[in-house]
């Protein structure tokens, strides 16, 4: 295996403040974005660049994207399609995710088109990107769907095909958009998606939620198939406030200190990264997860 | 890597029945145990032959065995000494469980002797068992000691390698009791030990704790380096009620999901654990954690 670094990308501005739907002060998610990137988050995902009557919470965008833009952390944002890309690109962010859905159900409730229609877009947002832009393509349901339940690997490899065809140098992101894989299915479907020879030039991610409790170990998966990107949210931000019990994104403190004890450094400060923890844990409206935060006793402890 | 199977090791009865200061009855012990063999657990331990002063929650141990004795289940139960072995053995229990903790400080707090005094135990039980009946020794501490921080390497495989030269033929479980270990030295300090010449005849398991969310990782990592056979609890119960937030033993539940699911049947009906992990949750005064139980609107997806 190669000489790998853990890089943890903080999704909890995007993936878990939609999830919220009373609205957060534009001041106070500067503040937790900055506070992130000051723990030592290397990749901040920032929001979304969607219509403000779809996802609310995300219409103050430009302005969030304006005060955190030539901090040290590398900044991207999600675009649903061209006029997305052309916003985020104009309010300086440079590195975009496009996001599509693996099962039909899915992709049409999540971004109210077909898989084909998606890619079409996506080839439409590759070629409005400018060559110092970067791309990462969010391939949802890679391993199971709400609607349609476990979706099979050879849907998610032809997908993964696709993609590669038609963004070459793009970071791809297998999404475990419910929490429902397991660290076996992770590693099998990385290392097949990883041996296409069409993926070549491919970066990977690996996008996980704990629902059942194998956000650690399915990252750690992923981990031992060669990917190292991992999306994260701070205080597990994330879940579905109509699901009681359902929590959101892995937590971002659990897998730092995975990889931080075990010799793999982060760069993230494990304190200072709970203290934002608390932060997040603490905006009215929100579910949380994780495990780390709920221990107080050994904070001291976390160097 | 050899042709393994994954074998869970019920331990709500002990290690989670110890947790609860309330009597629970003596009844619904008994029909928690015939439960979890009922859902396919194929090893479960039962409980301490303690002194009942030391834990009144373990009085009731030889009515408990006479009851459970006969059904499918390897049934085994800890003991702290020679007495408590024989006390065992009269009940119809042949499998017994041995624990010391490479700490000295958690040793002499929770067996009341320093750890060479422990060893010497451990040779008089070994001596006074007959022929047919099994060892385990449990190895505490042996990742992280809540009084002496991080148990260092070095001392946990001269620990084992000392277990080995007294007892070559037993099976040996790093118990991580805290639930502070991370997957990188789970799967480190397997390797090692197992690599020792002395332990070439012993078995092995992986004890683990979820307080910080490493549960299902830590014991995947111990399946990597080898390890089949893991203690856990169904509902995670074992938590500490004087410490909020401490989750116990990792649940039964989710590591049985992630072996079912992910191609390495565990044996278990993963419903019908669901459903006594539910019984066991209802206790009063325990603390319980996990995460399969708590998403309710999945259990009709586990087969």
């Amino acid at each position: 295996m190669k000489d790998m670094r853990p890089i943890i990308c903080e999704v909890a501005p995007r993936d878990g403040f939609q999830s919220i739907a009373a609205p957060i002060a534009t001041d106070e998610k500067i503040a937790i974005i900055l506070d992130l990137i000051a723990a030592g988050c290397p990749r901040v995902e920032i929001g979304s660049f969607v219509s403000p009557r779809a996802v609310p919470q995300m219409a103050d965008m430009a302005e969030i994207a304006a005060a955190v833009r030539g901090t040290p952390a590398r900044l991207s944002a999600l675009v649903p399609n061209v006029r997305g890309a052309e916003n985020a690109l104009a309010a300086g962010i440079d590195e975009l995710v496009y996001v599509f859905s693996v099962s039909e159900a899915h992709n049409r409730n999540n971004v109210r088109q077909g898989v084909d229609q998606s890619l079409e877009g996506l080839a439409q947002v590759a070629a409005a990107l400018p060559g110092e832009a970067r791309l990462r393509v969010a391939v949802a349901t890679a391993f199971d769907c709400p609607f349609e339940g476990t979706v099979p690997q050879a849907a998610v490899i032809e997908a993964v095909r696709r993609v590669a065809v038609l963004v070459p140098g793009a970071e791809i992101a297998l999404c475990d958009t419910t929490g429902r894989a397991n660290p076996f299915v992770v590693g099998e479907r990385f290392r097949a998606a990883m041996a296409l020879p069409e993926t070549a030039a491919n970066g990977w991610a690996f996008h996980g939620h704990d629902t059942y409790g194998q956000g650690v170990a399915n990252a750690l998966a992923a981990w031992g198939a060669g990917v190292c990107v991992f999306d994260t949210a701070a205080a597990g931000l994330g879940g579905c406030p109509f699901a009681p019990g359902a929590t959101g994104n892995t937590a971002t403190e659990d897998l730092v200190f995975a990889f931080n004890e075990g010799g793999h450094d982060t760069g993230i400060d494990l304190r200072a990264l709970l203290a934002v923890a608390d932060r997040i844990a603490n905006l009215p409206g929100g579910v949380t997860g994780g495990h780390l935060r709920i221990v107080p006793r050994d904070r001291a402890a976390f160097g």
